[in-house]
């Protein structure tokens, strides 16, 4: 049995709520009291959850990290999905697709980032290669706030052979870039899409960024061209996010 | 003489570049080449700036940190600015003002990246309280990759009272709240405006909304509906931008 020690209460909590993870036993620490340790304690129960009680040194030296809040859970690891599985179930928004592949994100806290505010725009799977960049760790769901536990994150083994697929099947495939002439302003990011954001040091692969349909930029003005991978991703969603809902959102909704 | 150390490329460039403190002293770390690091040798040789070379070990123990990149710089204090500056010399954008107010931003590293962003899509000054917020230290240059060189950040006693004072002076001020009825996106951004956020942790104080022209909130859906604080900002500003200028953008500049 593969197993893996999810920690903090985001990540704990939410993968009760999303149900996805078989979850094996929940550890709490004996002297922490919180309504949201409350609320984990009464999902385990009413789930038949092993619970397991224990001392704050205990905790620390079980989660490896002071980070763990009082809770931790012992779980199956992060569920595998296909970019076909996503792109067969895509619900509402008028059968549009709206996806996210990132080459190569490094850093687990800006996977995290990234994939909590992909979770608030309604991305439908955040795809990411197998090698070369930060993986659907216990750490990426604690920097995801959870949302990791309810967004489907794809692993590939060759992110080429992705972008083609998607557009085979009819995605528009957007790659972010600094210098790219068209903003993200100026771009039609409305119909079935696919951002692509490159890692934080060295961007895009030019492999990748050749199989992109166009590349679309986020202007900037002042001293100093650098938006950071999480903050340029936000920004990016949150375009393409407001032109999907533009007449719903100018509405006031 | 008061003096504080920058340390990591970043910052100690962009000090140089900026130009606004004094600079006492670089230290280079002998061991370290790069194409950065000699342009900060030679701006300093320009400036005629005292170079220290000094080893690795000596140079993690005088940063303090293992974040230095084998640069640092004795400086100045981050220069005081007031409200008042701000209002006086706002330049370009028609005289339009464009100011961020952050009641109470704790952490240095989100401080740092709002920073980043603020300076991306031209604010004009950044407000944040004296007391109970993260203030403009070394560590918060780092983590805006140097942009708090170049923006304008005020430190102010009494933030009702800045707030006021920003109305009495023509400006629109937007609280950003999560629940709030009005959307980011519905609401006109494109004139003189404080956007004002809230904490990490608590959000804005109670006084401080009441005092708000009026709120708006970042549209969001899914499972957890919750953006960090620096992603939040900068969504928040980017739409702000748009809206400012949407006729440039959309011809596709």
């Amino acid at each position: 049995m593969k197993s893996e020690l999810l920690y903090g209460i985001h990540p704990v909590f939410e993968a009760l709520v999303a149900g996805r993870r078989r979850i094996y036993e929940i550890c709490l620490d004996k002297e922490k009291k919180s309504g949201r340790l409350a609320q984990i304690e009464s999902m385990a129960e009413a789930g038949g959850v092993v619970i397991k009680y224990i001392g704050p040194g205990d905790f620390k030296a079980l989660a490896g990290t002071v980070g763990h809040q009082g809770a931790a859970a012992v779980v199956s690891p992060y569920p595998p999905v296909t970019v076909r599985d996503v792109l067969q179930t895509v619900q509402g928004d008028e059968g549009k697709r709206f996806l996210l592949i990132l080459d190569s994100i490094q850093d687990p806290q800006n996977l995290g980032a990234i994939v909590r505010t992909a979770l608030c725009v309604g991305i439908q799977g955040v795809i990411v290669p197998r090698d070369r960049s930060a993986s659907p760790t216990p750490a990426v769901s604690k920097a995801s706030a959870g949302a990791l536990e309810h967004i489907r994150l794809v692993q590939v083994t060759n992110l080429v052979q992705t972008i083609k697929y998607c557009k085979a099947n009819g995605l528009w495939v957007m790659g972010l870039q600094k210098d790219a002439a068209q903003s993200i302003y100026a771009a039609d990011l409305s119909g079935s899409i696919a951002l692509v954001l490159g890692g934080e040091q060295k961007g895009m692969r030019p492999l990748v960024k050749k199989n992109c349909d166009f590349m679309v930029s986020i202007p900037q003005q002042g001293a100093i061209d650098s938006l950071n991978a999480s903050v340029a991703a936000a920004v990016a969603m949150y375009e393409a996010f407001r032109q999907r809902n533009n007449e719903r959102l100018t509405n006031g909704e």
